[in-house]
């Protein structure tokens, strides 16, 4: 089974992004595989925001980035791109972080009008990284997300709630990177 | 005469996005235009990194970017695309942060491989922020800045240092700069 | 008062992009510039794709777009991005083939899902070209533009054809695209 | 073995694209492949520029793309994108036309400056048209590819022609390209 990195690229402590997050996360355990979630406004700021290397907390980021076979990506689209809270952090990262990596890309936003932002500015970064896969990615409209409330208790939302409308395609995403994480145990 | 904001989106304390920036500022201020510098880094990491809209210095970082005529960005090129912490504030603007406004983005990189880096990933987002002329920009390339020194006192770094080759091409795209700011103000 | 070139790059002899294009025009007209409007469809196909520098078609094309002080490219979206044809058309173009002109770029599509393809795929390349100044643009759904019909006499079809929800936003670009061509003509 | 079609997108008779689609071919041959080379300068260009998707030999194209489990596409750098006449023929497929397909993306192109093309222009189209994989893509230096001889007999140009300095970058994205039409087939 692989081992796959989260990450929520959310500036927000309640995000449809976690929320989407943790249902992509679900799945991907009731298929077999473990998931260990980011959140990187968890980090310490002010050593995100001043490239501080040497941060034991931003260091163990990247040692569970290394660890992960495969990682998702959630982020809100802001300005027709991806979050700078998530830029922030693959500044930090090495330059070929994602060697070997297959990465599903995922973004939240209000409308359609945004759909290629992931293809047209969050692919290229990925790509630049090295990745051995970035399968193809997905936007789910802000209504298709149940509105995460304030009292959850874990960190990243429960399980079941993406509108029916936008499960087809989700899941069909969902199924190309676990395609290509079996892909890239073979060619371990 | 015109009042243009100059913005750093290097998250480091010692930068040549910095010394670029000083650069160019002092070709403004010697054709008597005023320039505010922002440096990003210095604003509050938290609450830039949890999108803290009411946090009184990001709230004054925005109406300084408000009260200009014309915004000058430099930023490192961080995994073929601008810097995360410049799209962090950004992402805080308002939608429209940048109507009616002319924009001179600039960039340093090690390599001319990341010339295009402006063009489809920085360009596309000031676009989409309404601003009036996102004229041409640049790539200053790291070994025509003069190193920075941690010794020097001001924020921002001394003007002549600028590698002869490069220079050409930098007054090329500030007198671009120039000529739209000057547009904007016979618009207004 | 300003020339203005109106490019289709439409392959289709009836379609959407060309009414856009004469609805544009004839606002242009209106305001007193002369419009000259090229569908590179009609230009010889083989010269064209193989690259043909010499043949005298091309070559008057090529003076045309030389003459104008503002250009306005009406394309489709196909596969994310503009029309192949245009592309064809601004390949055979000189480097800096825009330098001091005013663009206006405009893009039909059926779904607002193709909005980002002008700023992502179409304006880097304009800018590549040296553009003065490439405003901001705009994807008119389908919907809102009157089905072109064949018995058309005229190659560009007739003017009050855009459908009253879309005509704001139009009118919008089209006002920033006429101050632009103005200050072309203060800063000549 | 796998079946690839080698898509050369050079509008010019004798180019170094084509070179570079002929090494690639050989070395995709050499390892028990079957390659099909398809230049697009050579269909019908009224029918391609006219998007009549009924001609007989654009129709035969399409059906060659069809049958790929994999396909190779070289194409020179033109103002800061892949070339127009690539563009052409891609807008002639269908919107899913390389479903379960494996492509690997190669450029030419005088510049380093050019190199992000591939991946902000390219790359999203490809995505776009549903691509199981589109592996890290290369731009080859001009002064890296042998110049190509107008007396050459055969379409796509003899094989050892890559300067040694380009060969390992080349042969990194090659294999990338073969491991993952190996995984195509796994999945099938």
């Amino acid at each position: 089974m692989a081992h796959v990195l989260a990450v929520s690229g959310s500036p927000m402590e309640i995000s449809r992004s976690n929320v989407l997050l943790g249902h992509v996360s679900s799945i991907l355990e009731s298929r077999g595989h473990t998931v260990d979630t980011l959140r990187i406004r968890d980090l310490p700021a002010q050593a995100l925001l001043h490239a501080d290397f040497g941060n034991p907390a931003l260091v163990d980021s990247s040692a569970r980035l290394e660890k992960a076979d495969g990682v998702v990506f959630a982020t809100p689209v802001y300005k027709a791109a991806f979050s700078g809270l998530l830029k922030a952090w693959l500044d930090l990262q090495p330059q070929f972080g994602l060697t070997g990596k297959c990465v599903l890309p995922l973004a939240t936003g209000g409308s359609v009008a945004h759909a290629l932002a992931l293809d047209y500015a969050l692919r290229p970064v990925l790509t630049s990284m090295d990745a051995r896969h970035v399968v193809n990615g997905f936007l789910v409209l802000d209504r298709y997300i149940e509105a995460p409330t304030p009292v959850e208790p874990s960190p990243i939302e429960a399980p079941v709630n993406i509108h029916a409308d936008a499960e087809p395609a989700l899941i069909k995403v969902v199924e190309g990177f676990l395609d290509s994480l079996q892909g890239t145990r073979f060619a371990a």
